[in-house]
């Protein structure tokens, strides 16, 4: 044996099969390339705005570079409980909110709260991939069950998340609106997973993180706060990345029923030790200067998407669904039934970088996603190139 | 049952029972009253030196705002490699670096690599406190083994690990130098538990945070880079918190034996997913510009102490141990027997921030761990009210 299998021998087996992500796996192998039209990951070509970083260069010239509030800044938790008040129309109390190192921060603490090794969460699929595998690497059983693709739309059938229920089953995993495939749960379904969730003694993780992307010209998405009590025991997993043009900044939020403070704060403590306060102060102002930001991004993203859906959707070798949240179309190719190959092959031959659908489970072999919070000219010279390399 | 109750009854009992920072308890009580003196947590006073900072502030001002590699940049790992190659006088291949968010989160991608739930890790203690709470949270049981303190040293017999093993042991965890005894293993003890380590498939967890702090006139402490093999199962966790006033940060790096690259990738991938690329950046002008800096803490440091030797050495109530590294006194009153009560009373009666002993496990209870990392009129105030409070 090489020196490196013997110490990969040695590696904890829940670690050594933690899924290598299918789509950095794409970025790595395309990364340099001079003519890339990146829009395989999960965010847009403008940086963050200045009137949001502003304040985090602020900071560090105030010399706020020491330890913090391991729950996070109370201003921002403050700011946090006003944006959400703003959006649901009516009071949220500051302590429910804690600043987390990203959504996947949020997420991972999320299920040490809730799941242990051994046991089981219920994950709709597909869906992007990240809470399955960090409940694997924890020893914990995601347990996917499929959404169904049909005449266009992709729905979610409850009565398949009952059947898929066992004795070992704390969680329930809700992404909506949906990455990848733009579903959009109603008040009525969150009402009705709701149910489902109190009846079996289940936690929710809400991951809610585009709950500002939809398209109807409504503010924001449906939410588990219109249907829930501030008591039930759901679990809010957030970040600014989306909203805000923050994604290399890896800041978040969690959001708990009363009375998880000193738990929360001790999952930080032992997991990360903070969010740097020059950090928070950006994301404090993001909430606080960077409404018009998101409003023009939203609206960015729809115009996109109505080209994407003329364009793409009108190629006869196409299926897709229409995204009602969100900032992904999610579609097929007549022919094409293994997206990862293919995903390779279209970065090499077109220069354009899509996700393949084998990255978020199963369900999502025949697909490719294509983020459209970008520019309206390199989504045009995408699918053009798409529409050329797939041919009529 | 309160609701708030109703809530805590359904978290997972591993996250229930993670204990309260017992450091951060005393710093929530004491952090607003204005003649405080800090000396509870690991930092000084000193913020981030510009020259260190700017770097972020250039990153963020050229819109480096967007997710990046999740094992690092290759320019900061190459750094890494070479800053390694100075300290120990041998070549380090930058593929063994990963950028971490934190040392803490560096300690929780090792546990996560080395042991599942239901299986245990040796800890010599009192050590600060936040590997074995990881730990406890992944359901992994720390084994705390005592350390003997006896004429005035601490002092590590390796033999009480070697009876402390059990057939479900994966890892031992060594801080040296320690946090909070001042303990440092010599390149003996180093080569014994590396033999210990390698004998019984044991994985060695190397917290080595506090390598540059000693005061013996030398660069740095002996470590296990002096006896082990690159391929040797040890993985080493470590900060640029310490070194370089950046605690507030929240970067840090892992050092794994080759191979490991795509299972530390997905670690990171799916925890916090990456650490933001202006971050690095000013990690990059810690390695490249920071070395007067670092120099500079560790000679205020060393003279630091020799003040608290001197003054609290001479007390006739204090008994203390002359730390060989790191930056803390650790050290007891005679008549106190519970340091967590006696840390609440003295701040409230002095002002005097100390980490209670209580907070860093088995054989700390009687101990006050004192950062002396700090101004001297900071450290002279705090001795003189100290050594009042105690009296003759």
């Amino acid at each position: 044996m090489l020196p490196s299998d013997v110490v990969l021998s040695k590696v904890r087996p829940e670690a050594l099969r933690a899924p290598e992500s299918g789509i950095v796996e794409l970025v790595n192998a395309g990364r340099d390339r001079e003519d890339l039209i990146p829009l395989w990951v999960g965010e847009g070509e403008l940086p963050t705005p200045a009137l949001i970083y502003r304040d985090a260069i602020k900071s560090l010239e105030e010399g706020e570079t020491f330890y913090t509030y391991q729950r996070g800044l109370p201003v921002l938790r403050h700011a946090l409980a006003q944006y959400h008040s703003d959006l649901y129309g009516r009071p949220f109390d500051s302590e429910r909110f804690f600043v987390t190192g990203s959504g996947m921060h949020a997420i991972l603490m999320a299920l040490q709260a809730t799941v242990s090794a051994g046991e089981s969460i219920l994950v709709p699929s597909p869906v992007w991939p990240n809470l399955a595998a960090c409940a694997g690497i924890a020893g914990v059983e995601p347990i996917a069950v499929p959404m169904q693709f049909s005449e266009g739309k992709w729905t979610l059938d409850i009565q398949r998340l009952k059947d898929a229920l066992t004795p070992h089953t704390r969680a329930l995993f809700i992404n909506s609106p949906c990455n990848p495939t733009g579903w959009v749960a109603t008040v009525e379904q969150l009402a009705e997973l709701r149910s489902f969730a109190l009846e079996h003694g289940l936690w929710v993780i809400a991951d809610e993180v585009y709950g500002r992307f939809v398209y109807d010209g409504a503010t924001r998405a449906p939410s588990f706060y219109d249907v829930a009590e501030d008591d039930d025991p759901i679990l809010y997993v957030n970040t600014f990345s989306k909203n805000w043009a923050m994604t290399g900044w890896r800041i978040g939020w969690l959001s708990c029923p009363k009375g998880m403070g000193q738990v929360v704060e001790n999952l930080v403590q032992y997991s990360t030790s903070g969010t740097a306060a020059f950090m928070q102060r950006a994301a404090l102002g993001a909430l606080q200067n960077g409404n018009e930001f998101l409003q023009h991004q939203v609206m960015r993203a729809g115009k996109a998407r109505a080209l994407l859906l003329e364009v793409l959707g009108s190629h006869s070798r196409i299926r897709l669904s229409r995204p009602d949240g969100a900032f992904y179309l999610f579609f097929s190719i007549d022919g094409i039934t293994n997206s990862r190959e293919a995903a390779f092959k279209i970065l090499h031959e077109t220069g354009v970088g899509l996700a393949p659908g084998t990255a978020f489970g199963e369900g999502g072999k025949p697909f490719f996603r294509l983020c459209f919070a970008r520019d309206m000219d390199q989504l045009n010279d995408a699918s053009r190139l798409l529409c050329r390399w797939i041919g009529d």
